[in-house]
């Protein structure tokens, strides 16, 4: 926390960044420095955000970034990284769009919201098959991976890895059978932790919750597919191919935002990768969890076995049904009064939700376990 | 200049920002301050990198921006602003994808490189046709814009009403007859001097030029336009009435890019608004092309009538065919050791160009003045 003034921010994203981060942007946006705004390095005599994306300072921005995902976050060489804008919801899109091969479905796995949306822009496109879902329990678990048959012959399959709204998380990415091409959204626990990100073909993640600021989306696509011939007409600008032939340079990237992202991966590197973050990620949502799970008043809306590291969700359910709206409420105002923030759930669970992402302090997570136990002992 | 390593930044984007927003943002990224950052306002306890898109400090923030674009660039009622990512490029395939109605063809005014990337877009959804284009004369000028029967039942015509590369730019808006929608890509001149933008049914604007940091797109769309039926299926996320009715909250926009934008419009405000920016801008342009007209060396690429305020370009005509490269590389060399970035022309010209948008001072057209004077006195 850099100042007095500072709240536990819970926000599910745009998220919490480490403070280091947030004083190199700000010292970028005075004037970047050389080599990728390397400390110690001399200043190019201009702001990061008047910098060419044409240019040497740019290249080495956007070459290291790629570099770092490669080597921080364990994306492998036979996988092509790129840089575009648009959030996860233009990929919805474009996976379809680029993926879908003529007289072929694709298979969705429907895990909420985030799902829903990935599938409703496949739909109008062709067959789109839903092979497993949780729906029935509204989303309190992830569902079986199912076996190969359920998905032979598909252009792809399409799994939600994390999912921000329910909170709910794949314990492990799985592998496709034969040759059909997984495809991950991992938006929401991007980097949290080693992840088998080479069972994917194609990854995406919005930066804006572990990996940086918003108006960045990360992509990784095996370099195989960017061959294929997709079954209709793609625009020129919403195609992989065009964006990994000068790699995230095809248009004017967000070049602020990308270093950003750059300078989050060098701050996971420096505090020991995957492997720490994910020892303390598992530590701080053990922490959140166990409370809950010990608390008569409130329990977790994810089942273990499907609980988010990233993504907490819970709900008034050891009180009355008729009780449980004014309770949240009140947890609420008081929370904020005492300095949590952004703790409100969707609307889809209700209840509340506390996203702690790789930079949400273990302090934060301390904190939040005393409040929820004292406001459930003085109830 | 904020510091005497500062170089005179010619980049045509993304490009020089005023010091004072380089300064505000660079304090929003170490902490937000209420009221969409006003100087005065408490500070939110939070950066604007970690700020929740749907978190009051952000909508201050965007709806405080939309209100300038009204008020400060002067787009009237009748439109709504929209903040989107994807830069022009994007914009290039959503007009086509959304504007283009059943049996009807859609027209282009070719005047370079972007209209042409444009038109590429459009050819593939249906008939497109070019109703002008200045290719005859490597688009030194700007076509008349031609009769109403030239595009009578199109969906729409389009125009690039500054052209970056050859540095060509409308000196008005044109008015389309009939009820046939102008679309305008104004990127690299908006908000330099007041224009009829009411001229246009849909206005696009890479924001990385006047605007703001690259990331943000600027969309100003007539209301009626939204609820057109395109010719073909629109993604969710590519049409124009999705980002219209939660206005650029759909999904997570560039937070950070948005709040930029808004601070240069204010900074656009305060400096006197278009009247004052254009009188300074038609002077600092002026000088530089009164110090090319009178050269004998130097010749500037855009003809008298269609030459950009914002982007002039030149090539040394005067010199011997076989001598103009080397005067070309021996400028560049030594413009870049006295300061001057960024002079570099696009291939498609030749020669050199100086991108002198809003925040570039005079004092740097001087200066570059006096380096071509002396440089042609030497040579």
């Amino acid at each position: 926390m850099a100042t007095q003034t500072k709240l536990w921010n819970f926000s599910a994203g745009p998220a919490i960044l480490p403070p280091s981060v947030f004083e190199r942007a700000a010292d970028a946006v005075r004037e970047l420095r050389a080599d990728g705004h390397a400390p110690g390095s001399p200043g190019v005599g201009m702001s990061i955000l008047e910098v060419s994306h044409r240019s040497k300072p740019y290249e080495a921005i956007t070459f290291g970034a790629e570099k770092l995902c490669h080597e921080v976050l364990g994306i492998p060489e036979t996988h092509q990284v790129l840089f575009l804008q648009g959030g996860a919801s233009l990929q919805f899109a474009m996976i379809p769009m680029n993926l879908r091969e003529a007289g072929k479905r694709a298979c969705y796995v429907d895990t909420g919201v985030w799902s829903q949306k990935a599938i409703a822009e496949s739909q109008p496109l062709g067959e789109t098959q839903v092979i497993a879902s949780s729906a029935a329990t509204n989303y309190d678990r992830i569902p079986a991976f199912p076996g190969g048959e359920a998905y032979a012959g598909a252009s792809y399959v399409h799994i939600t890895t994390n999912n921000t709204i329910f909170g709910t998380e794949y314990e492990s990415i799985p592998r496709a059978e034969g040759d059909v091409p997984l495809v991950i959204d991992f938006s929401s626990h991007a980097g949290s932790r080693p992840m088998a990100l080479e069972n994917a073909a194609l990854g995406y993640a919005g930066a804006q919750k572990n990996l940086g600021p918003s108006g960045v989306t990360l992509v990784y696509i095996r370099k195989d597919l960017l061959a294929k011939k997709p079954a209709g007409h793609v625009p020129v600008i919403l195609r992989y191919a065009t964006h990994a032939k000068e790699p995230s340079l095809y248009n004017t990237p967000n070049t602020f935002g990308v270093l950003v992202l750059k300078l989050v991966l060098e701050w996971m590197r420096d505090e020991g990768g995957l492997a720490a973050i994910g020892e303390r990620n598992d530590r701080k949502a053990g922490k959140l969890y166990a409370a809950l799970d010990a608390s008569a008043l409130f329990q977790p809306h994810a089942q273990p076995g499907s609980r988010s590291r990233m993504n907490v969700t819970w709900t008034a359910a050891g009180a009355p049904e008729a009780e449980r709206e004014a309770i949240t409420n009140k947890f609420l105002k008081e929370a904020q009064a005492a300095g949590f923030d952004g703790l409100k759930g969707h609307r889809s669970v209700g209840g509340l939700r506390a996203s702690i992402y790789n930079a949400f302090p273990e302090a934060g997570v301390d904190a939040l376990v005393d409040f929820i136990n004292e406001f459930e002992r003085k109830l």
